[in-house]
């Protein structure tokens, strides 16, 4: 998505190896016209996908999941983090390791809004090591729901977590795909 | 808000004497359409007030503000909730208790993304004692900015938070206003 590329190119910052950095329109600050857009380029991807739910996971998934939300006319569903696992019967939980942040976070979904017979998209900001979408793909299985595909806006595809998610039979599409940084530099894949 | 108020009426839950669930199509699931139309009536009601930026907290301001973002053309940040209080040079930081959770939280958003002559309309779901928003209004004017308004999704009007803010001299647009409940019934105000 050549829109998104551009962005990154003008107000991304590479940290180091591994870390880019969006927080000027993705994941602190957000531009509300360039989340529009990407909703609108996923629900092209999976609209005869007969999409029933959208789930994604607080915070920055939010914002792109309810613009695809609107036009795929579904409802959306934030899963939670918390640090505790304090599961109840009414949730379904999946524990989710945080490469960047270093911690574990139980991630849970009110068990009234996934149910039997769901066509779930999920919908994430980042895809390095796959961590979050196994987790929200965990909590969609555990509600006995079907999975559409995963929706990422940035994949890092020299970390491992899309070809383990291709692996495990889900379809993954990606908006940019990063192959490397380099010198503070963004190579797209 | 007539569509918010049926909304409320078929959807809500009464807790007890103060709480009110909306977990189905405002905090947990979300309702995208709902979104946009309490957006364009945010951005209705401040058209003339050269907001330049909005600000919000997670998670579930997210997807309001963006909305209204989307139709003022404006940027949206949305300020981070952590329980430690590691400040840094680099945000700015306002303590916010929530009465629900009985928890404080550090509230913080980059130096980066609020500056002296941003115009700031603040929005958040919910406001009881005011504690979020007066919280964010102290981030703002830490930033040297102006506060155009606050939006507030529904306003519980039996709590202390509007009149504080109005006294405080905040314009606040509440899209509902809610007086009590009863018998677990909303009266509106």
């Amino acid at each position: 998505m050549q829109l998104l590329k551009d962005k990154i190119i003008t107000e991304g910052k590479v940290l180091n190896n591994s870390i880019l950095k969006v927080d000027s329109f993705l994941n602190h600050q957000i531009d509300p016209l360039l989340m529009k857009e990407m909703g609108e380029e996923f629900a092209r991807r999976f609209q005869n996908d007969k999409v029933t739910k959208i789930l994604t996971i607080e915070a920055s998934g939010i914002a792109i999941a309810v613009m695809t939300g609107l036009v795929l006319n579904v409802p959306v569903v934030f899963a939670r983090k918390k640090k505790s696992s304090a599961t109840t019967e009414d949730t379904y939980a999946a524990e989710v390791y945080s490469y960047t942040k270093a911690e574990y976070n139980n991630v849970t979904v009110s068990k009234r809004f996934i149910a039997p017979g769901d066509n779930v998209l999920i919908i994430d900001d980042f895809l390095a090591n796959g961590e979050a979408a196994f987790g929200l793909a965990n909590i969609v299985r555990q509600a006995g729901c079907n999975i559409v595909g995963i929706g990422i806006v940035i994949e890092k595809s020299f970390q491992p977590g899309g070809e383990k998610l291709a692996g495990a039979g889900y379809r993954v599409e990606s908006l940019v795909r990063i192959a490397s940084f380099e010198n503070n530099q963004v190579n797209f894949a």
